[in-house]
């Protein structure tokens, strides 16, 4: 089973042939007792920026159902240990202080590139939505107000676009839960098409830790959890990123 | 095995309660024989409009690779009996003249939508692609050129973009070999990371159709074929949806 890992990381180390590419980097190590604490993981990641937006706030596109739920995990975040994960531009402002798979100063303009779940810039049109996590219990919670771009059978969101918003999620979940990085697998059934404008709610859960791979499943339903849009589930690889003093 | 596809069907109806929803289709006919020919759904499908922009044209940001490529699927539509798949801004220009789940004219302004994989409108930021339909086997091909704004890991494309491409491919494939509509499900096995702004080529295949449900596979490789970057399978209903003469 670990035979991929190895994989991955041999892999990733041919772009290394890449304009621009003199880290070849995450170095996969096995050994590793992945000993960051998801209570460290999440207080270096989830850390507030003070410059760039936050997607993560609501804006004058979310609707009534999405602020008022919005508010009730805001109000779990100092009652429940919940934590809203802050959301950037690009994971390039997340993960400022580890050693990436690439030397990315050397790799052109930053305002050239987008996390793909942000690359629609206007306000309602696209993905809205925030990602609630449960350090304690390992799970995520993440509302999605799918706008008109991201349509697939007119009128309704694009399979495609719930899957890449639930890959996303999985995969700040299982960072947060235990640097789980890489995608291995992903497998989603549709049960019901997801109206554009509506709110749909993704339940992420870690279903288990083995062989330093994560195993991630999600619900996607309405609110009232009374229609399943989709099911899910999807394996991370762990990948311990060193710390880069360098950067930090 | 049918369950499902009626269970979608109904599923449809329900979301006629929503503001401006007036038709509860597609109609779901079991009996039907799935009478259209490939070679009419082609050609029904296919035909070049005059008005709006087709998005599977070469544009200037489309590297040495996609291009030449390109020209070599091109020259294989007047040879080998390929067919350029025109990509419009949305589905609803491709499926005019089919009676659809929605009554569109009464859901608002059509400039506001978008099919999701053409959801950035820069050239070169987000998805460049072209799929190549080859009717009597039921293939396709889909070239890829992502960019920027199609990130997960740093200078990589983000899984769940890749995810959504593969799905759409499928989607027109299914469409075009015989009314497949509907994603049942998708499963892709990510193996290499996909650097942005590389050309990466789609290869998909109509595996076998049965009880009304198509299966598809696709191997996602490079040019070269000496990378492979995910394996990818999916199911779709296939669904009858009635010719609409009020539209034509």
């Amino acid at each position: 089973m670990l035979r991929r890992g190895f994989q991955v990381a041999v892999i990733l180390g041919h772009h290394g042939t890449l304009p621009g590419a003199t880290h070849l980097l995450p170095r996969f190590n096995p050994a590793s007792a992945f000993g960051s604490s998801t209570e460290s993981l999440v207080s270096r990641f989830c850390q507030e920026m003070t410059k760039g937006k936050n997607y993560a706030l609501p804006n004058a596109s979310w609707g009534p159902d999405m602020l008022s739920l919005y508010h009730e995990f805001l109000e779990k975040t100092k009652t429940s240990g919940w934590v809203r994960v802050p959301s950037f531009r690009s994971n390039r402002d997340h993960i400022q202080g580890f050693k990436l798979p690439l030397d990315l100063s050397a790799n052109s303009d930053k305002s050239d590139w987008r996390l793909f779940t942000r690359c629609i810039e206007r306000e309602g049109q696209g993905y809205e939505y925030v990602i609630f996590f449960q350090p304690s219990e390992k799970k995520s919670i993440c509302l999605f107000q799918p706008g008109p771009y991201l349509e697939g059978v007119p009128g309704f969101v694009h399979g495609g676009s719930l899957a890449a918003l639930i890959d996303e999620t999985f995969s700040k979940t299982a960072y947060l839960s235990g640097e789980g990085l890489l995608t291995v697998n992903f497998n989603i059934r549709f049960k019901n098409l997801i109206p554009l404008g509506s709110l749909a709610v993704l339940n992420v859960n870690v279903e288990k830790i083995e062989d330093q791979k994560m195993y991630l499943s999600c619900v996607t339903q309405s609110r009232d959890q009374q229609t399943v849009y989709a099911k899910a589930s999807g394996t991370f690889l762990q990948m311990h990123l060193e710390k880069d003093s360098s950067r930090q």
